[in-house]
């Protein structure tokens, strides 16, 4: 993997680049679309493509491992295979699942003991062997085993859980260089910076993470309860040490807001099931605002569902049709509400990426942050 | 409307044709994707057109007038315009609905009344005015209003059935021949023979039909029940009487071979929600069998769903990878299986008018209706 800094924007720490990886190039700042069990939901491949225009996918290990399963993905030759997405493809380590989804879960030096939430079924992760499914999964891009303590951790429980975190980053490490990829394309492996919401600790963190020299750097931990202003302050805290020179990933971030933000703190990736799964219940998020498509005042609005959109889907159908899928629950509002969420992030981080390169980004970013947060 | 019949089967009476609407030409034996409230479930009309080939689309009165409600339609300026689809729609009367889905429903010589089964408010469906909501839905073929009685009905109350929905038809030609259309471009009304299993009753309500001199006809109240040599046989003595130079439509029939046999009887028209309910339950309808995706025989199979399809989706996703979505619960299973079932039932009407039209229709139907039930 290689990633070249084509901009700095001379207003803001934002950046404005490019990641190089066996299965294409991913300009940055980049919003990569979540295929939990290696679809993303209600979306064709092609459609990704050709709408969305997502030029990278991200994997849950957690969800691929129990389904379809190590064997299923070994047996299709990795994950690009099964699905028929062929830009890159980043899994995380399953760690934040384990902590959220799974059942009994048991937290020890070795890995983390848990049970299945679809059928109780008993597993264990451990820092080497979310390597070694990762590099079956076949992902571009691996992330290290962490545990994610929650927003409201002490700084005891968050200390703990970051030196842990830094133990198995170390063997999670040896596991990776010491193994091949299992196809014809090489894959990276990314750390993740921890530290709950202590400037100290993330601080530390950052320059335990960035000694380890490693491609690409992710910030995790984030976005889960904390207030907004901590959660920028982290990243504020963290990219002051993670080199300039590679890839910052904001792992589960956020609203469009939250995405600019984080762009003019220096950040390249993000992830997020926000345009889906908020899509799903006909919240549309657009250049002008926030839409609630199932609100009585679209009822007999015939105008495009965002005249401004990227996707063909925003002027081939209204909104008051949409509204009308959504009422009468037909599967085709998800759907389309989903594109349309999906393609408005990728036009956002895009635009922004545009909005750098010509340095005007920051006054940009002002004001859309603003505009953004508009009730429709 | 027009119908042109182009070949005549010299071992059947099987006929390919071609219906013009001012939206469009229509070529029989066709196939009507059922798109009860106004999206066929799942499909992206897109991907209706280019992957499905569908030539026209059925809406439901029954469904379209509650919801979204006609003056939501009648704003829209017509389904066309609401839903996106620009090729002609078939609308059924919301007969059928209002006598399986509704509740407390009431049948008098005037009409029907009923109490929605979404909120139990209470309406009332006559002949006259079910032509006019399909006047304002904008179908291109409006229906009759017709009681579709039971399949195990005894006679006396097939004959006070049929007698009804004559007299009905009376009603709804005067309401259709003294309204014009709403928008710019024709509608036409189809009759609808009914008389459930009994012939003598089948002979007499077309000849009734027959002599209402209509520029399409229908058969109702079959594939209700009814064993399949008793629909067969209904649709004999009934195509022996409607006149040969109009299309002739068999609603909501059938299965694969249902369809098949019903074409070599002289049907041209068919509708039914099998393929798309059936593929939402992974029930996959091949030239080659059927398959039932969820089995565990199709784990590692990575071929495509279906080598022969005519979808692009049937050669992009593999068996393992669509079963894997099914059993993940994953929505872009049914979507790709519904695609799949109708783009089959596509190429099965496309495909028996080539049949016709070199005149080899009646050996391969007999081979193809029984490859159609094997189990794979
Ligand atoms: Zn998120
Ligand atoms: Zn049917």
């Amino acid at each position: 993997m290689d990633f070249v800094l084509h901009k700095k924007d001379a207003f803001s720490k934002a950046r404005a680049g490019e990641i190089s990886t066996d299965h294409g190039k991913i300009e940055t700042p980049v919003f990569m679309p979540v295929g939990t069990v290696g679809s993303v939901k209600g979306i064709h491949v092609r459609d990704l493509e050709q709408e969305v225009r997502a030029r990278i996918i991200l994997g849950n290990t957690y969800h691929l491992y129990l389904r379809p399963g190590i064997d299923v993905l070994r047996k299709a030759g990795g994950l690009h295979k099964f699905n028929s997405w062929d830009k890159p493809i980043l899994t995380d380590s399953g760690g934040f699942q384990v902590f959220s989804l799974s059942h009994r879960r048991k937290l020890k030096e070795e890995g983390a003991e848990f049970q299945s939430h679809i059928d109780g079924s008993k597993h264990v992760f451990t820092p080497e062997n979310v390597v070694d499914i990762q590099r079956v999964i076949g992902a571009d891009i691996i992330m290290a085993f962490d545990e994610c303590p929650p927003g409201d951790s002490d700084f005891n429980y968050a200390k703990k859980s970051m030196e842990l975190t830094h133990r198995w980053l170390l063997r999670g490490i040896e596991r990776f260089d010491s193994t091949e990829p299992l196809y014809d394309y090489g894959q990276t492996f990314f750390p993740i910076v921890q530290g709950a919401g202590f400037p100290d600790l993330r601080r530390q963190s950052a320059e335990f993470i960035a000694n380890q020299n490693r491609e690409g750097n992710a910030i995790g931990g984030l976005a889960v309860g904390e207030p907004e202003e901590v959660m920028y302050k982290m990243i504020q805290v963290v990219n002051e040490i993670l080199p300039e020179d590679k890839p910052r990933y904001l792992m589960g971030v956020g609203t469009p807001a939250n995405i600019l933000e984080a762009i003019s703190l220096g950040v390249d990736m993000f992830d997020c099931v926000m345009p889906t799964r908020n899509g799903r219940n006909g919240m549309l998020f657009t250049s002008k605002g926030i839409i609630n498509i199932r609100n009585e005042k679209w009822k007999y609005d015939f105008s495009p569902i965002d005249p401004d959109g990227n996707s063909a889907f925003d002027l081939i159908y209204s909104k008051a049709y949409l509204r009308h899928l959504f009422i009468a629950g037909e599967m085709l509002g998800p759907q389309i509400a989903s594109i349309h969420n999906l393609s408005f992030y990728m036009w956002l981080v895009d635009e922004a990426r545009r909005q750098i390169n010509q340095g005007t980004f920051f006054d940009w970013k002002e004001q859309m942050v603003k505009q953004l947060k508009v009730r429709l």
